[in-house]
């Protein structure tokens, strides 16, 4: 890949939160990339540190994720990258630090998700369901976005959260992903019920349960941010302005 | 992790070749590792270069991907990886190349192959059936290192590598995953009435087709080269001698 410059497009990944859902990303990058030899598919450069201290737990006062986040930045940076991803929706509630002084285009997975929404046919106006860690939801990462843009979103109450939501991201972390289906699955058509016709899953853990059950066992249409943000990632990789 | 001087040990990956291999070696890493956390994973760096010359073009006189992926193991190197993997057979001809100068252990996948099937119940004496690419065969990766320690291999003839073992290695570079099952089937049953006990899938794409159909059609145990790999890698990460 190289730009009119002829210089390289090489994709930084800021990755390792969790460490599945960057290899996941990794693969659906490859899969959704049109390509027919392994050379006409995207240079890129994986930082996966799974040690950056947990995004929801900075928010309730641990540690902050932001130097570890910073380190793997300079890492991407150093490799040659000329844009990043992080594929952790959680994460993107520290993209203002991060996208200052990178040097290159963050793509934000937030409005890759908007993209995604918008190719399913929806526009502003639509009610639209969240899924996301309890940080995402509090730091308002998709609601203020989405309502910017004239969207109406849908989000989990406490108790939803707390028995259905929260631990099912915790059951795809500890490798325990088949049985993560079934309470996602379940939140899911709640917020559907409520309203939401399209459902955001918008925490990069949330696909890797949904994609092991029975697609036909969820009323709408799902958007997967892992897939949202492949696709940008390669619209820029491929000569698109970031 | 950290080594008993309290330094990191973050793994290096040399791949791209190809980037679904990759991928899907840094999803296996993950997967094999007993966490119950992110935390507890492995802090690794993915180099995915799927530009690197095609490694059984070079041996017929092609350009050698030599350079790519010294720069490559720069990367590794500067970003502060402390072991490097290789998710790639044919890569392993320029082995000796990679690993002077390299300044950290590079774990070799037919070393990590043969661990594997010890850990089968397998030892010398005992036959092997070998699949890869190509280049992998005409360099004797395997039957090299498998004889020089008393096992015997068998490997496909010329016809079943142009007819068979070629165009699935292919298909699977092409994304056509699922159609590489039945040649690459077809291939290791008849290694297996030639007498193999175990067949060593020596090319990580192969794995990538193998598994998306029937595992009860295939007569003998099989060697996934990824999961091998992954292995040795979990091991050294864990503290153990490269």
């Amino acid at each position: 890949m190289t730009d009119e410059l002829g210089g390289e497009r090489i994709l930084g990944v800021l990755g390792g939160m969790g460490p599945l859902a960057s290899a996941h990303f990794m693969t659906r990058l490859t899969l959704l990339t049109q390509a027919e030899t392994d050379q006409a598919h995207i240079p890129a450069v994986l930082w996966s540190d799974p040690r950056v201290p947990d995004r929801t737990r900075a928010l309730a006062g641990g540690p902050s994720p932001l130097p570890a986040l910073l380190r793997g930045m300079g890492v991407l940076r150093a490799a040659g990258a000329g844009a990043i991803v992080i594929p952790c929706n959680t994460a993107h509630g520290w993209y203002d630090e991060l996208a200052i002084g990178a040097g290159v285009p963050v793509l934000h997975i937030v409005d890759t998700a908007i993209a995604a929404l918008r190719r399913l046919g929806g526009a502003p106006g639509m009610a639209v369901g969240v899924l996301g860690t309890q940080a995402t939801l509090s730091m308002r990462l998709y609601q203020d976005r989405l309502e910017a843009q004239g969207w109406t979103a849908i989000v989990p109450d406490a108790v939803e959260m707390r028995e259905l939501v929260t631990p099912a991201i915790g059951l795809v972390k500890a490798n325990r992903v088949d049985e993560a289906f079934a309470p996602l699955a379940e939140m899911a058509n709640r917020l559907a019920r409520r309203g939401a016709r399209s459902v955001v899953l918008g925490c990069t853990e949330i696909p890797l349960a949904i994609l092991s059950g029975p697609a036909d066992g969820i009323a709408v249409p799902l958007v997967d941010t892992i897939d949202a943000l492949a696709l940008a990632a390669i619209a820029w990789a491929q000569g698109g302005v970031a």
